[in-house]
C-alpha cells in the first residue's frame, strides 16, 4: 500500500509541469504598448514588493515559530511532548505555500496586460484564454506544490502524524499573513484611492494620477489572487491532514489505506481540474461565464468518477471502526465514496447560494439597490439584514453534509466531505484568480486610455469575475467550515477526548468564550482597516499637495511609496488579531483549569460563530457592491443619483466586510485547529 | 417548610401597594396646561390603543396555545405526555405580564405630561421625582404580579414542575408580543416621522405638524416601557422556575428548600428594591444620575445582606447534590449564597460595560463621532467594528460568573446566579422606565411650546435616561443569557440527558442551526422594520398631500391613524419571526432523527449567537445615538454640518439594531429554552 504514497507528489509534479507550460505560453504574448508596460511593471514591482516585504516579516514569525518547536521538543519528553522534526515539516509547509503564492502572483501581474492587450488587438476570446491561464497557474501551483509538498513530508515522516500536522500549521501560518495582512493591505489601498482620488480630487477610478492607483490594483493581486490562493491552499492541505490523522487514530484498513486514500482521492483531483481548464474556451461574442461553468462542471465530474474508483480500489468493501461510544462499526468503500462527493456537491451548492445572494440577476440584490432610494441608512440596514439572513441556506447544506458525510463514514467521512469539496480545488483557484486579473487588466487599459472597446471587453470579463470571486468566496468559507470541523475531530482523537459535554461548565465557558473570538477579531481587523487607510489618505493627500502638477497630469505621482505605505500598515496592523488567534488556544490549553476540554469547548463555538460571521460579512458586502454596479447601469437614477450616492457608502462599508473581515474569519477557524492539534501531545 | 411559600405573594402584594401609592400621588399631580393635556392624551391614547390591538391578537394567540396544552395534555399519556393544567399555570403567567404592561403603561402616559408640568412649574427635583415614580410604579409592578402569580402557581402546582414551567411560557409569550411587536412599533413610527419629516419636510423632530410625533411618542412607551418590562418579567420568572426546577430535580434540602429558597431571595429583593427607591432624589442644580446610581446601589447592598441570611436560615449548613458524572458533591450555603451574588454583580458590571460602549463620556463613542468627519461609511464601519468588539467584556464576566456560582454550588447554582442578577429587577425597571418617560416629557413640552427652560429640565433628565436605557439593556441582555442558561440546565435534566456530546453530530448539526437561528431572526426582524416604516411613510406622506395647511399649523394632523397604522403592521410583521422561534425547537424536538440531543444543540447554539449579536446590535446602535449627539452639542462641526450628517444616517442604522432586532434576540434565547422545558415531556 505505501508504494501507492508515490502517486501524490507525482500528481503535484504533473500539476506544476502544467502550470509551467501556461506561464511559458502567457509570457510568450505581447505585452502591448509602452505605456502598459510601465504601468503593468509598476503593478508586478508593487506587488512582488509586497511579497518580499511580507517574506522578510513571514521569516521571523517561522523562525520563532521553528525556535518554539525545538526548545518545547527538546524540553519534554514523554507522551506529553512534541517531536522536534515538526519543525521540519513546518517549514516545508510554509514554503510550499510561500512558493505557491509568489508564482501565482508573479504569473498574474504578467497575465493582467497581456490580457489587456488581447482584448486590444485579438477579441474576448484570446483575452479570456489568457487571463484563465493566469489563474490556472495559480491554481495548479496550489494544488500542485500542496500535494507535492504533503506527499514527501507524508512520506518521510509516514505513521507519525504529529510530525505531519506542522505541515498544516505552516501552511495556516502563510494563510494569516496572505489574508489578513492582505485583506487589510487591498482595502487600505481601496478606500485610501477612492476617498482621496474620488471624493476630494474628483478625478474617476483607476486614473493614473492617483498616486494609490497602483497600490490599488497590486491590492487586487494582493487580497484576490495571493490571499485566496493562501486560504484554499490551507483548506486544501488541512482537509487532507485531517482525513490521514483520522484514518490512522481509527485504523481504518490493515496498512493504512485510510491514511493514503485521502491522498490518491486529491491526485486525482489533480488530474480531473487540469483536464477541466482545457474546455474553459469562448467564441467571439459568446458567454464567459459558460464556459467557466463548463469547465468546473467537467472536473467535479471527472472528480467524482475518479473518487468512486480510488475508494473501491483503495479499501476494502467493508471495514470495521471503533465509533465514538466505543461500539464497532461497519463502513464500506461506498459509504467513504459517498461521503466524499457529499462534500464535493455542498460546496457546489453553496456557491450558488452565494451567487444568488450577491448577484445583481436575482432579487436580494435588487433589493438593496431600490432601498438606496431611501439612502444610506436604509441601505445599510437592508445589506445587513440581507447578509445575516444568507446564513440559513448554507448552514443548513453544511448540516445535510455532515448528517450524510457521518451516516456513511462516521467522522472519517466528515474528513472525507472535506477532502471531496477541495478535490478540484485547482479549478476553483483558477476560476477565482481569473477574477482579479481581468479587473487589473481593466485598469491598466483605462490607465493607458487604450480605445473604450478594449474596456468594454475587459468589463465584460471583469464582470463575470465578480461573480466568479462571490461563488470563489462561499466556496472558501465552506471549505474552511468543513476542513475546521474535520481537524476539530482529529484535535480531539489527538488528545483522547471521547466526550466534550455542553452540560460541563468549562465546555460551556469554551463555547462563549470561543463565540465571542469572531466578533473581536472581526473587530480588530475592520479597525485595522481604517488605521491603514488612514496613513493611506495622508500620504494621498501629502503628495497632491507637495509634488506639483500631478492633477494637470504634468508629474508623475510617487505609486511606490503609496505601495510601500500601504504594505508598511498592513503587516503593522496584522499583528494584533494574528496573535490572538495563535495564543489564545495555546494559552487555553494550558491553563490547568481550562485545559483540553475548554479548548475543545473554544474552538466549537469560533467555528460556529465564525462561519456565520463570515458568511454574513462576505455576502453582505458582495451584495452591497454589485447593487452598486447595478444603479450604475442606469437603474434607480443610474450614476450621479442620490440612490448612486448611498449605494457608494454601502459598497464601502461591504469593502473590509467581504474582503478584510470576513475572509480572515476562514483563516482564524482552520488556524485555531491547527494550532490545537499540533500543540495536542501538551495538553494531554 | 411549605408555610414558607406565603412569603413569596406576601412580598408581591406589598410591591403592588407601593406601585398603588406612587401612581395616586402621580395622579394627584397637576398635568399642566389644555394644550399639554391634549398631546398627553393622546400619547396615552395611542399608547392603550396599541395595548389593545395587542391584546386582541394576544389572547388568539394564548387560546390556541391553551387548546395546543389541553388537545396535547389530554391525547398524550405516560410518562411521555404534557398535563393539561399547564394551560392554567399559561394562562396566569400570561394574564400577570399583560398587567404588569398594562399598568406601567397607563401610569407611565399619565406621569409623563406631569414630569414636563413639573419641571416648568417647580423644577428639576419635582420633575425626577414624578419621571422616576412613574418608572417605578412599572417596576413594582413587574415584580409584585410576578412574584405574586408564580407564588400562587408554586402553592397551587407545588411539587408538579412541568406544570409550573407553562407559567414561565406565558410570560415569555407576552414578552415576545412586547419585544418584537413592540420593536417593529418603536422604530417604524420613528423612522417613518423622521424620513418624512424631519428629511422631506424639514420640520423639526417633535414637532406638532408631523402626523407621526404620537406615534413615534407612543412608541417610546410601547418599546422601552412595556417591552423592556415583559422582557425583564420573563427573565425574571424564568430564573426562579429554573431554580425551582433543578431544585427539585437535584433533591436539594429534605423538604423542598431548594425549591423555596429563590422564591424568599426574590421576596427580600423585592423589599430591598422599595427601600432603594426611596433614596432617588436630587437638589436643584443637582445630578440625577447620582441618585438613581444611589437608589441602584441601596438596592443591591440590601439585597445581598437580604440574600445571606436568606441561605442560611432556608438551607442546610451543608448538603449533598449528585452531580452530572453521578458522583455526589457537597455544597454549603454559603456557597449557594457566593452563587447567588456572583450574578448580582455580574449583572452590575456588565451595565458599567456597557454604559463604556455607549456613553459619549468614553473613547469609543468619541471615536465613532471623529470617523464622521470621514462620512457615513467609515462612521458605519467605526459603530460595527465597535458593537463587535464590545462583545469581549460581557462574555469573560459571563463566564466568571459561570465558573464561580458552578464552583460554589454546581448547575443550582448558575440558577440562583441568575435569581440573584434579577433580584433587584423592581429597581432597574424602574430606572430604565424613567427614561422614556423623561423622554416624552420632553417631547410634550416641545409640542405644547413650553419655555426653553422646561426643555433644558427635561433634557437634563433625558440625557440620564438614555445613560440608564443603555445599562438596562445590557442588563436585560446579561439576565436574557443567565437565565437561558439556567432554563437550558433544567431543560436537559427535565428530558434525562447528562451528556450533550459536541461529537455527536447531531448536536454539532444541532449547534450550527441553533447559532444561525439568532442571524436569521434578526435578518427578520430587520426587514420587518423596513416594511412597517415604509407603510407609515407613505401615511405620512399622503395626510402632508391631501389635508390642506398642515404644515402652516392650520390643521390638525390625524395622529390616531398613524398610531393604528404602525400598530396594524408591527403586529403583522412579528408573525413569521415568532413563528420561527416557537416551531423550530418543538420541530427538533419531535422529529425522531435528530430528537433532544440535537434540540439541546440548537439551544447552546442559539444561546450563544444569540447573546453575542444581542450585545453587538444593541452596543453597536447605542453607541451611534450618542456619537450622533455628542456631535449635536459642537463638537466635529456641530449640528448641520457634514460629520453630522453621517451621524445622522449612523443613529438611524442604529435604530433597528439596538431597539428591534438586538433586544428581540434576549427573547428568542428564552423563548426557544422555556419552549423545549415545557415540552421536554414529549421529547424523551
Amino acid at each position: 500500500m505505501e508504494n501507492m504514497l508515490y502517486l501524490a507528489p507525482l500528481a503535484g509534479i504533473i500539476a506544476l509541469i502544467f502550470a509551467f507550460i501556461l506561464t511559458k505560453r502567457i509570457k510568450s504574448m505581447d505585452a502591448g504598448n509602452s505605456r502598459m508596460k510601465e504601468i503593468a511593471d509598476a503593478i508586478h514591482q508593487g506587488a512582488m514588493a509586497f511579497l518580499s516585504r511580507q517574506y522578510k516579516t513571514l521569516i521571523v514569525f517561522v523562525l520563532c515559530l521553528i525556535v518554539v518547536f525545538c526548545v518545547v521538543g527538546f524540553v519534554t519528553t514523554g507522551e506529553k511532548s512534541l517531536q522536534p522534526e515538526t519543525a521540519i515539516a513546518f517549514a516545508i509547509g510554509a514554503f510550499c505555500s510561500i512558493l505557491a503564492g509568489n508564482i501565482g502572483m508573479r504569473v498574474a501581474t504578467q497575465a493582467n496586460v497581456r490580457t489587456a492587450n488581447a482584448a486590444w488587438k485579438s477579441g474576448l476570446n484570446k483575452a479570456l484564454g489568457i487571463a484563465f491561464s493566469g489563474g490556472a497557474v495559480m491554481g495548479m501551483s496550489v494544488v500542485g506544490l500542496g500535494l507535492l509538498g504533503l506527499g514527501i513530508v507524508v512520506f518521510i515522516f509516514y505513521g507519525n502524524n504529529s510530525i505531519i500536522n506542522g505541515f498544516g500549521l505552516g501552511a495556516s501560518s502563510v494563510a494569516l499573513f496572505g489574508r489578513v495582512g492582505g485583506g487589510i493591505y487591498t482595502k487600505a489601498a481601496d478606500v485610501g484611492a477612492d476617498l482621496v482620488g474620488k471624493v476630494e480630487a474628483g478625478i474617476p477610478e483607476d486614473d493614473h494620477r492617483n498616486p494609490a492607483v497602483v497600490a490599488d490594483n497590486v491590492g487586487d493581486n494582493v487580497g484576490d489572487v495571493a490571499g485566496m490562493g493562501s486560504d484554499l491552499f490551507e483548506s486544501y492541505v488541512g482537509s487532507i491532514i485531517a482525513a490521514i490523522a483520522l484514518g490512522a487514530s481509527l485504523h481504518i484498513g490493515a496498512s493504512g489505506e485510510g491514511m493514503i486514500t485521502p491522498l490518491i482521492i486529491s491526485a486525482v483531483g489533480i488530474i480531473a481540474s487540469i483536464i477541466g481548464t482545457c474546455f474553459v474556451k469562448v467564441k467571439e461574442g459568446g458567454n464567459p461565464q459558460a464556459s467557466l461553468n463548463r469547465g468546473t462542471l467537467v472536473a467535479s465530474i471527472l472528480a467524482i468518477v475518479g473518487a468512486y474508483f480510488v475508494c473501491r480500489l483503495m479499501l476494502p468493501p467493508t471495514f470495521d471502526v471503533t465509533g465514538l461510544t466505543g461500539a464497532t462499526i461497519t463502513y464500506t468503500s461506498t459509504g467513504v465514496f459517498l461521503a466524499t462527493i457529499a462534500g464535493l456537491i455542498v460546496g457546489f451548492f453553496i456557491g450558488k447560494v452565494t451567487e444568488y445572494y450577491t448577484s445583481a440577476a436575482y432579487s436580494p440584490v435588487k433589493q438593496i439597490a431600490k432601498s438606496c432610494e431611501t439612502g444610506t441608512a436604509t441601505n445599510i440596514i437592508s445589506g445587513v439584514a440581507t447578509g445575516m439572513g444568507s446564513t440559513a441556506m448554507p448552514i443548513i447544506l453544511i448540516c445535510i453534509g455532515i448528517i450524510v458525510a457521518y451516516q456513511f463514514a462516521g467522522v472519517y467521512g466528515i474528513a472525507l466531505a472535506a477532502v471531496g469539496m477541495l478535490s478540484t480545488t485547482g479549478m476553483v483557484v483558477a476560476v477565482d484568480a481569473y477574477g482579479p486579473i481581468s479587473d487589473n487588466a481593466g485598469g491598466i487599459a483605462e490607465m493607458s486610455q487604450l480605445p473604450p472597446e478594449v474596456r468594454k471587453i475587459t468589463d465584460q470579463l471583469d464582470s463575470v469575475g465578480n461573480t466568479t470571486a462571490a461563488i470563489g468566496k462561499g466556496f472558501a468559507i465552506g471549505s474552511a467550515g468543513l476542513t475546521a470541523l474535520a481537524l476539530f475531530t482529529a484535535y480531539t482523537q489527538a488528545v483522547g477526548i471521547n466526550i466534550i459535554n455542553i452540560l460541563d461548565p468549562k465546555v460551556v465557558v469554551g463555547l462563549f468564550i470561543g463565540g465571542m473570538l469572531p466578533f473581536l477579531f472581526s473587530s480588530m481587523t475592520m479597525k485595522a482597516v481604517g488605521r491603514a487607510a488612514g496613513a493611506m489618505i495622508e500620504e494621498v493627500r501629502r503628495q497632491f499637495r507637495e509634488i506639483p502638477g500631478i492633477l494637470e497630469g504634468k508629474n508623475k505621482p510617487d505609486y511606490a511609496r503609496c505601495v510601500d505605505i500601504s504594505a508598511k500598515a498592513a503587516l503593522h496592523e496584522m499583528v494584533a488579531p494574528s496573535l490572538l488567534a495563535i495564543i489564545v488556544p495555546v494559552a487555553i490549553g494550558l491553563i490547568p483549569f481550562l485545559g483540553k476540554e475548554c479548548l475543545a469547548g473554544v474552538l466549537a463555538g469560533t467555528l460556529v460563530t465564525g462561519f456565520l460571521l463570515a458568511i454574513f460579512m462576505a455576502n453582505s458586502g458582495g451584495a452591497w457592491d454589485n447593487a452598486k454596479k447595478y444603479i450604475e447601469e442606469g437603474n434607480y437614477g443610474g450614476k450621479g443619483s442620490e440612490a448612486h450616492a448611498a449605494a457608494v457608502n454601502g459598497d464601502t462599508v461591504g469593502d473590509p466586510f467581504k474582503d478584510t473581515s470576513g475572509p480572515s474569519l476562514n483563516i482564524l477557524i482552520k488556524l485555531m485547529t491547527i494550532i490545537s492539534l499540533v500543540f495536542a501531545p501538551l495538553f494531554l
